[in-house]
């Protein structure tokens, strides 16, 4: 395999030029959710030109919207569709889904970029754009590895199946849809920008609403009344203190380094309309992470759990108990156990091409990594060029050179998981 | 004087279907914020009818907006004058200021009335309507209290200065327009709804705003950022332990039936906006109870000083302190000790019509006494029919019952303060 290896790098080498061309034009089709039509177009054409089996379709219909890991804020997907592309391999190996999401998220305030958001602007190694990491870049890292395996005339073993789906952004319902059709696979890699880590295992999260009632009352007389302000500052202690006792169950040292491997955080808290008012009801909202090896009812039972048995320690909370809801996104967990044979052959890849060995961690944040593994039961493993904090900000950018080195990485690994005739 | 007091008395009672049908056409004519004159000029011809000399002026000018108590959130209150009438007394006596605002609040939601809220409608011995109780039962009471005097034939010594008065819900600038255009007196009763109860000092109170720093960070990584809402708790610990530290002061045997004689109520909490974000900012909007000796200015240091301290013991606050403001709306205090004359001759009148003692404590909330009496340093009782509570609720109404036996006290009051010839 050792020519075969070096006939895929001096490729990716030789067409650095057009690789950079060529996610120029993908960033420049900005595809925000809803308009990912253009972008997804340039994708299956080169797919098409490597000679792939395309399956493209609108997701949509009950089984999808009534699926209970469903979650999008829309229902109608029509125009903008999912793209595979299947590359059959000659029998005998493994299969390997390639999964990237062409959606991206909306550009903030345009007065905070410096140059366009979709110029796709190069400049000192880097490309610029929203998507260009989130993740553009590495959609075209697995298409470079792609080619570069089919142009140096090798053919593989076992089947590759390269997904574009929409709808990762706001919960994955494109890559739930692809699961839905049937497309498994002995092993699944995900180029989000890890800034070139191994997330074998990644962070679930679900967003959660607790409304907590008081009373209302003059200021001046609020003895009278009840403060939800004050009756929320309870739960919010007792949040923490949930917190703090799920973190210290995790004993797994993919986590060791992370201060809070799973936090809760309290990202909104409203309450009150009249400085001399006792305020009647208060709204905390945030965000739960999920262990990897949890699920998402377990979770959700713990924090309902914990808010009960408070809230009954008070005699107010335990005549007027909050009200949790589950709302807006969630995210699946991804769990995958270091020792799996997908990391092996990643690891070794990565070593080959950086001469050092990968680092390899749980990750802050979920994918569609967690429903390909926890509804598809498909071993994931995260790993792409560019770092996470560009993702959703101004003036995004790629270093381009990790966009190549992912590619090497990834096609060393495609030749060694599926294997070659 | 007995005779006098029998011809008031009775003079109250016999014209009590008046006094009803007089309250109603007040009410009638709404009077909101800004929309005073149509009530205020029914004021104005029933003073003209009892021949008092009429001072009727529209406030405004530099004096008055750039006063340090001036506070509303207009400049311009052209069109709704404040309104004064004098009842010049014979000579020899102690003068009395009559101060009733005109100007009542919004009626609120519509659907919860259920007549319209300027009926007036009249039920079992109750008048209906937004301003019955706050406060125009009690400016009727005082005008019912001149009318019995002057009718009955009787000449009183001191001078009688009757307030009907703009601005009292923003924060008095009629009344401080009043009191820079030279009128003072030796005493004053303002009608406020006490429940018959009298106020010789009421609790002040003015509005602040903290603004809490945090930093921004991703939920999944919460403790790369710091929770502007986690630090807002630290500072509304200490309000509450400020608010104990301020009230175990006050021994006054006035507030000795009151749980918190000076709250500190915080009314509006607001932080984040995304569930999945660590939120960079909170704001806290609070009303400050202020003590009947105490200044406004010791007040807002004494916070001030506390938030400082409080977070002079955390790193981040430390780093990034709180930032406090004082906005809207600020009511002076009023204090007059309870041996003191008006005290004494108001408490009389009242057992003389009902045969008990009054109930003497300190006001929750302050009225415009609080500018009469520090800023005009005139003594002030507030004293008055209805309740409190009705004050700015649907449905508000007052008890007839309560107009009249107040006017006979005041009346009889007016003629003991001021003596009759």
């Amino acid at each position: 395999m050792e020519e075969e290896k070096r006939k895929v790098r001096e490729y990716i080498l030789r067409h650095q030029s057009k690789g950079v061309r060529y996610l120029q034009r993908v960033v420049q089709e900005g595809s925000i959710r809803g308009q990912e039509s253009s972008a997804q177009a340039i994708i299956i054409e080169k797919c098409r030109e490597l000679g792939m089996t395309m399956d493209i379709w609108e997701i949509g219909g009950e089984s999808l919207t009534n699926h209970p890991v469903f979650c999008s804020d829309r229902n109608d997907f029509k125009g903008n569709p999912n793209a595979v592309g299947i590359l059959k391999g000659a029998g005998g190996g493994r299969s390997l889904i390639l999964n990237g999401h062409i959606d991206v998220v909306p550009v903030g305030d345009l007065n905070s970029w410096e140059h366009d958001p979709f110029s796709g602007h190069v400049e000192s190694g880097k490309l610029y754009g929203r998507g260009s990491t989130d993740m553009k870049g590495g959609t075209i890292s697995l298409l470079l590895a792609l080619e570069a395996i089919i142009n140096s005339g090798i053919t593989l073993k076992g089947d590759v199946i390269f997904q574009s789906v929409i709808e990762e952004e706001s919960g994955g319902a494109g890559t739930l849809a692809a699961v839905l059709r049937g497309y498994k696979a002995d092993g699944a890699i995900i180029p989000e920008p890890t800034n070139m880590k191994f997330f074998p295992k990644q962070q679930g999260s679900m967003w959660f609403r607790i409304k907590v009632k008081g009373k209302q009352a003059h200021g001046g007389t609020r003895y009278e009344g009840v403060s939800a302000i004050e009756k929320a500052e309870i739960l919010l202690q007792e949040i923490r203190n949930l917190e703090n006792k799920r973190n210290s169950r995790i004993t797994d040292s993919l986590f060791s380094s992370i201060p809070i491997p799973i936090p809760i955080n309290i990202g909104k808290f409203s309450s009150g309309s009249w400085p001399s008012s006792v305020p009647d009801i208060a709204i905390i909202e945030g965000r739960m992470g999920v262990a990897p090896d949890e699920t998402m009812e377990h979770a959700k039972q713990e924090l309902e759990q914990a808010l009960q048995e408070t809230s009954n320690g008070d005699s107010w909370l335990k005549e007027n108990p909050p009200i949790v809801e589950w709302f807006g996104a969630s995210w699946l967990p991804g769990d995958l156990e270091i020792h799996h044979d997908l990391v092996r052959v990643l690891s070794e890849s990565f070593t080959e091409v950086k001469s050092i060995s990968p680092i390899i961690e749980a990750s802050p944040w979920a994918t569609d990594g967690g429903i390909l593994n926890k509804v598809g039961g498909v071993p994931v493993v995260v790993f792409g060029p560019g770092v996470t904090k560009m993702a959703h900000d101004a003036n995004e950018y790629i270093e381009l050179k990790d966009v190549f080195e992912a590619a090497e990485i990834i096609a060393i690994a495609i030749m060694k998981w599926c294997g070659t005739e």
